[in-house]
């Protein structure tokens, strides 16, 4: 097995745990989107969308799970971790990411109206790898769903 | 008096209070960035920038004084307030403002490499108001005299 391959299989292995996430979210009938914060082989955390039940519009899963990160970590900056999320971040996460200086985004589904890509990169630390399309179809269908029995 | 001198006079005496949440970040040995947030003449929100009390590097005075306004009206956006921060906002705080849906931006020091204007207005709102240079040299001043301070 090449290095190249080792990590994708370990992209698509935390992809489905944050696919985990976005599921738990949908049972409880928030917008499903899931994240998880990998540091050296460890998950350091997990979230999903927590905007209902916290009333709070900023409550995304990867500004839960960045937190949460700092906090297992008892670190200011999450350099050596991946965030791995259903969905391509919004632009509020992203700018967070910035600040986190977080060493790699791996994302599933793209977001052609609120993804942070459409403004560029320049908001995220320069070091900061990014992936798009892992598992891209699934992350896709979870909220294809959910928004197809809202609108019922 | 005029409308808009009455609309100048208020963002002068609100952005007084914000510059008062900055003076206490500064004596906390925090980055001097205050926030207050204003709906229908009542401030419904005051914060100021806490990211090493909370070792957490999102927590800029916006983001507390977002989620405090939304928890203070019971709401889940802010259509009807006004942020009023001593310095340009960045991209997380603009976005998480979109998410908001605050009605005014209204801001004190421009932020020449962080500020969220560098990126267009697209990750706001397209009804959000955005003022910027109200007490620039104040709020300023202050972030010159901690950096300086810091530099030692």
């Amino acid at each position: 097995m090449s290095i190249d391959s080792d990590i994708e299989n370990n992209d698509i292995f935390y992809m489905r745990q944050a696919l985990q996430e976005a599921k738990a979210a949908y049972d409880e009938g928030e917008i499903p989107i899931g994240a998880v914060i990998v540091c050296k082989d460890h998950i350091v955390a997990r979230a999903h969308n927590n905007t209902e039940q916290l009333h709070d519009v900023t409550a995304h899963a990867e500004m839960v799970a960045f937190t949460a990160a700092s906090n297992t970590l008892g670190s200011k900056y999450l350099t050596e971790c991946t965030l791995y999320v259903t969905v391509e971040p919004c632009a509020m996460c992203a700018g967070a990411a910035g600040w986190e200086q977080i060493g790699r985004i791996v994302y599933g589904a793209p977001d052609a109206k609120r993804g942070f890509e459409l403004l560029g990169h320049q908001m995220l630390h320069p070091k900061t790898e990014v992936v798009g399309g892992v598992l891209e179809e699934e992350c896709a269908a979870l909220m294809k769903e959910f928004f197809k029995k809202r609108r019922g």
